[in-house]
């Protein structure tokens, strides 16, 4: 069953490998936003995602956070653990911006002195709705909250000083988590701009230059790709 | 300065009085849903839900819980004490209905046990957007959080009873909470079929008959004055 799809996602196809418990994960040269509604080919992004995904992930494995990630067998694709996505989408953020800033009175750019670490549904119909302690209990992910809680933050310590190291402010960024067949809890999807915002000089260096049209997706990515390497 | 406009509402206008801190609160024939896109004069609503709020309102103080409510001068207008309205949308939810169904995995109908209090931004032009507790602390309302729980929880526990005796299920209902020039909390705003959803063997008697256009509100909000005047 090798090379059998298992999951075609907006930016990543997951497939089947030989070994049992193991998948490779591609990254295509695609970006999305909005949930899929604004959509681009840009040529190489998958590349440089997937090396700053292995960089980053290995950075985590090294600070002690178990990751799905395992080898990098080609320059798009990783791969990983497979893993039981728990569906909530886990954001922590540093810095207002985005979807807080228009869901409540707080102004882009306030820091957020005790960083926030929200929840939202992985439903891409629904459009991501944020959820609250009460709803996730409700939907039977109440067992769950307190440890994405502890690991949200820790890996939040970790990469923000891997970026503040890069002059780069980590602004905030997305999780996934998955169970493996052994149920540990692993940290799973991709670790790239795609899905964190980056600021430096008052400039992006992640998605929002795609959503707002402000300037070339890959420059920005392999610049973050560059300066990671230089730290390593 | 009576009878000077302080603030015109989608459905309700409130004027200023000879006394201090009295305010008058003029319903009117209008009903609006999705945040005013959706719009209509329906002649003899005000005078209803004036009546069903007056009603609910004494109800509540009979049984200790402090409110706005002063009196009914007028078939269409409430005396109330005026008070600096908090703006957090109180919700209360008995059975899932409406936007938790849309923004989790809970279906239409789940009777939630324990019952959920939720809170929303009081903001027309950001939709009212779901709060959680920690974006209600950052956002400088953090004090209030647990008053409004409580006092939440109380109303709900006396709503749902009176609906009970009407063979009426209160499945979910909004609140607003203000303070009084003495610092003293409460409860404001209106309390009819606009504000809450209430069901009787699988039909509505609420706003949403005319969100999902199944039939007359006029009727459902006269059918609950006088089941209402009933129990009394």
């Amino acid at each position: 069953m090798t090379g059998t799809k298992i999951t075609v996602g907006k930016v990543k196809t997951v497939f089947r490998t030989a070994e049992p418990d193991v998948v490779l994960i591609q990254y295509e040269d695609r970006v999305t936003a909005g949930n899929g509604k604004k959509e681009l080919w840009v040529e190489n992004k998958g590349v440089i995602c997937c090396q700053i995904s292995k960089i980053l992930f290995e950075i985590l494995e090294s600070r002690g956070i178990k990751t799905h990630y395992l080898s990098m067998p080609t320059c798009r694709t990783m791969a990983c653990k497979e893993v039981k996505i728990i569906p909530i989408e886990v954001v922590v953020r540093n810095v207002a911006a985005g979807s807080i800033v228009r869901q409540t009175t707080l102004e882009e750019g306030k820091i957020i002195n005790w960083p926030l670490v929200e929840f939202y549904l992985k439903d891409d119909e629904k459009d991501d709705p944020l959820l609250t302690e009460d709803r996730i209990k409700l939907m039977g992910y109440g067992d769950d909250i307190k440890a994405l809680q502890y690991h949200a933050r820790e890996i939040n310590g970790i990469l923000k000083t891997v970026f503040l190291n890069m002059d780069l402010t980590l602004v905030d960024f997305k999780l996934e988590f998955g169970y493996d067949a052994d149920k540990n809890l692993l940290l799973a999807d991709e670790l790239s701009p795609d899905g964190m915002r980056l600021w430096k000089d008052g400039k992006s260096f992640d998605k929002d230059l795609f959503r707002k049209e402000e300037g070339s997706i890959v420059e920005a990515y392999q610049y973050i790709l560059s300066k990671l390497k230089e730290i390593l």
